[in-house]
């Protein structure tokens, strides 16, 4: 019997070179590829003889139907996400509607998540625990995503933040920092990255107290250091412990 | 004048297919390649004709001032790490060093983390806003993990334990589970791989009752799931958000 497979690739930050080589061969091997029409557009040219499915934003359960259906076609299909295909991707997502598919087997393959990607454009700022928040309040309450981040702070966690604002959340990177400021110093060493992997790529070093009024968008990826980190040159770097063990 | 430079690259979990296609070009082009004896075993038959230079475990400061020599010297070197070169990794440690080497580039290469290839594995565990913490006290007090574990486990973040244990810590993961339980369900769900992307590789789904007595070693990566996080079929799945929103 014909096998029916759908993997869920994470494609890393946007370059070809970031993908993992498995995600890679795998995306030259599949008949189809679906994703958001901005991700299937970074990977277009690298596979000519794929057909492409796209959908717009936010019609992610359309995406994954619309992925399953091709892969229990018998074509081998590849569902697409930017960075990892897990962290705050589709493959919960698409392992979940994939009940509805019991002839198809779904393989998950990771990619570089933006904590990575934007921390190695940085130096190291996760060399020691780190908690990951998105400020994306379109499916968690707010009060949820404040508490992980009063939280966080209280703990000294690293903390980095994916979707710090979007132009109907302008404001929620403030509204977060002053949530940590009232459990951090202002001094605490902070970094910000934009446009992770493009041509646009570009980096800031700055305190707490200056990232409030820093200026974020959708494409920024923000760290938080903890009472460890410091500058070095113009690099970010948290030790791997603590210097009075 | 001659370019000196230094890459810290992440290997991600060990074979050649879970290297992004840069850190695999970058090792291609290297003359010398250094790291941990365990790591450079698992990528030294793919470069057959780069010079390698180890040293045992634990002698970090050793193995980074040795390739640090090996680039200022003009030799094209790479430092390697398993998974992420940031995370618990050797770039903030090369980088900080690096101050003693003024002419020597450091560049940091990002790596597939046990997070994402653990998360991977199991499915989708990573769907929302997690925490990583490494249950190593070597470096830092026990008082600290603490501290961690019960404010990421009071505020729901999805939580992924490194190092759950090694030969003198083999009631670490027990530990952290009473810690855990006192916050969270004791039917809440989680998973556990080991020796990710090698021949030896499992995987485990279970409840955080259960994991309280489950047999880990340092290979292993655990995941402890949030309020929403559920099975389905041999899969962890963590939701992009909360159902009652």
């Amino acid at each position: 019997m014909e096998e029916k497979r759908l993997y869920i690739v994470g494609i890393g930050p946007g370059g070809r070179e970031d993908m993992t080589i498995r995600a890679d061969r795998i995306l030259g091997e599949c008949q189809v590829i679906a994703g958001y029409t901005v991700y299937v557009d970074l990977v277009k040219d690298f596979y000519p003889e794929a057909e492409f499915l796209v959908t717009p934003m936010r019609q992610e359960k359309e995406r994954c139907i619309m992925a399953l259906r091709s892969a229990a076609s018998g074509k081998k299909t590849a569902l697409i996400c930017s960075g990892d295909s897990g962290v705050y991707g589709m493959a919960g997502l698409a392992l979940q509607l994939a009940e509805d598919f019991p002839d198809t087997e779904i393989e998950v393959i990771p990619g570089i998540t933006a904590a990575l990607s934007g921390g190695a454009v940085l130096g190291a700022p996760l060399g020691h625990d780190f908690a990951v928040i998105s400020l994306s309040d379109l499916l968690t309450p707010w009060e949820v995503i404040e508490m992980r981040l009063r939280s966080a702070a209280e703990s000294d966690f690293v903390i980095c933040l994916y979707n710090p604002a979007s132009r109907k959340r302008s404001d929620y990177l403030a509204r977060a920092c002053r949530i940590l400021l009232k459990h951090r110093d202002p001094g605490t060493r902070c970094g910000l990255v934009k446009n992770i992997g493009r041509s646009e790529e570009t980096m800031e070093l700055m305190t707490l107290g200056e990232l409030e009024s820093a200026d974020a968008d959708m494409f920024t990826t923000v760290f938080i250091g903890n009472r460890e980190t410091f500058f070095s040159g113009r690099r970010m770097i948290t030790p791997r412990g603590y210097r009075n063990v």
